[in-house]
């Protein structure tokens, strides 16, 4: 039996469109896909796919056990979502032995801060894995902007909201463009760093890059939680004829 | 008479099915193409969209006056692209003003470091222009190692290799994982700085990601030259339960 390809499709930053030409061919002729959420939520990205699968097709959710209720630096945060991967990982592989394909939904892009990663590492050796890149979250996040991220030699800081206030005002005081994800309740936090380092003028707030309730809002206009796929952009100003 | 659009659609790293279904549909729907391109070459762009095109469409081929031959630092660099960006500029209004839409070719993702963003800023207001946002080169680039970029909290820095080499060695040093563009030239000094700031182990030069010619290899052992299509990477080691 000639085992099935675990595909990690990297969908885009939410428009059905947006996805490439390949992850379209992927998405509507799986017989096998997977997909991460939150327990009791649709999941972002099963909901990308929406009208676009076969009708015969088989959907595993893959369900967090845990997402913001433990911070990520207790020890039992990593022995909780270690499992869980391992769990996945485990499912998969024996979809795979079967001679199954999977696609495995990833919004944005695979490679890019996805949990898509944890799968890729426990799977790499043991079934044949295929990664299609996607057009990252932030690449729709400037495209809303309708301004350019980076122009000349313009040097561009991508930074996750999670990160303690002072390495935030220091790097964010340090960088021509600036990119800022996993936002949610960090917003308050990252509002003062964007402050604190003399950079309010310039920050723009993104939620929802891409799809229909798109929003694109100065940061101090803000309103006080951002949710989830919110990013923060600082243009660059650099060299342009 | 309704003024045609200009669409500035980002084509992605270099494969045809990388290209968002968006862009695909554009391109092959239009009856006006345009694109950058060194005098004398075919231009990467137009080499992506190669057999894709309308058998009656017309091409608008935008040549550089200038691209290494004079320092970026010299004011008659400026000079000249400045006057090339606004003839192309007008010969695109034109077309927009006579009712005609135009897709112009961008490789990557029109918004980072492209040369769309010169005829954006120039049209924008006058007739017209909207950006269809693409796949980045980096993505393509990290996808060819096998191995995602960024984990958990990981800083990102995207620098280009003409910066002055203490500033390469400072941020190259200072981040978690990192993506130099803009190499071609500038390798020697590249390599350098990545040895400067003690980084080399694990540095990837990755060439002409998702082509048919891709090539990643070891920063220690690549060539003295690298094509302008070039990434370099290091990959972020953050946290994965």
């Amino acid at each position: 039996m000639t085992p099935g390809i675990i595909h990690g499709v990297g969908l885009g930053p939410g428009a059905q469109d947006l996805m490439s030409v390949r992850a379209d061919r992927l998405v509507r002729g799986a017989r096998h896909i997977a997909f991460f959420r939150k327990a009791g939520r649709s999941g972002q990205a099963r909901r990308i796919v929406d009208g676009m699968l076969r009708a015969d097709a088989t959907e595993f959710a893959m369900e967090y056990p845990v997402t913001t209720e433990i911070a990520t630096t207790d020890p039992s945060y990593n022995a909780h979502l270690s499992g869980f991967y391992a769990d996945c990982a485990r499912h998969l592989a024996k979809l795979s032995e079967a001679g199954e394909d999977v696609v495995v939904l990833c919004e944005g892009d695979p490679f890019f801060y996805g949990s898509f990663m944890h799968l890729h590492s426990r799977l790499t050796g043991i079934v044949p894995v295929r990664v299609v890149p996607g057009m990252t979250g932030m690449s729709g996040a400037w495209t809303a902007t309708d301004t350019p991220i980076t122009w000349g030699d313009d040097v561009l800081t991508v930074l996750t909201a999670t990160l303690p206030e002072a390495d935030l005002v220091r790097r964010i005081r340090d960088t021509d463009a600036l990119v800022v994800m996993k936002i949610g309740r960090h917003l308050d936090k990252l509002r003062r760093a964007v402050a604190a380092a003399g950079r309010e003028e310039g920050a723009w707030l993104v939620e929802h890059a891409a799809m229909p309730d798109q929003r694109v809002t100065r940061l101090c206009d803000a309103d006080r939680v951002a949710p989830y796929f919110s990013i923060l952009l600082i243009h660059g100003q650099g060299r342009r004829p």
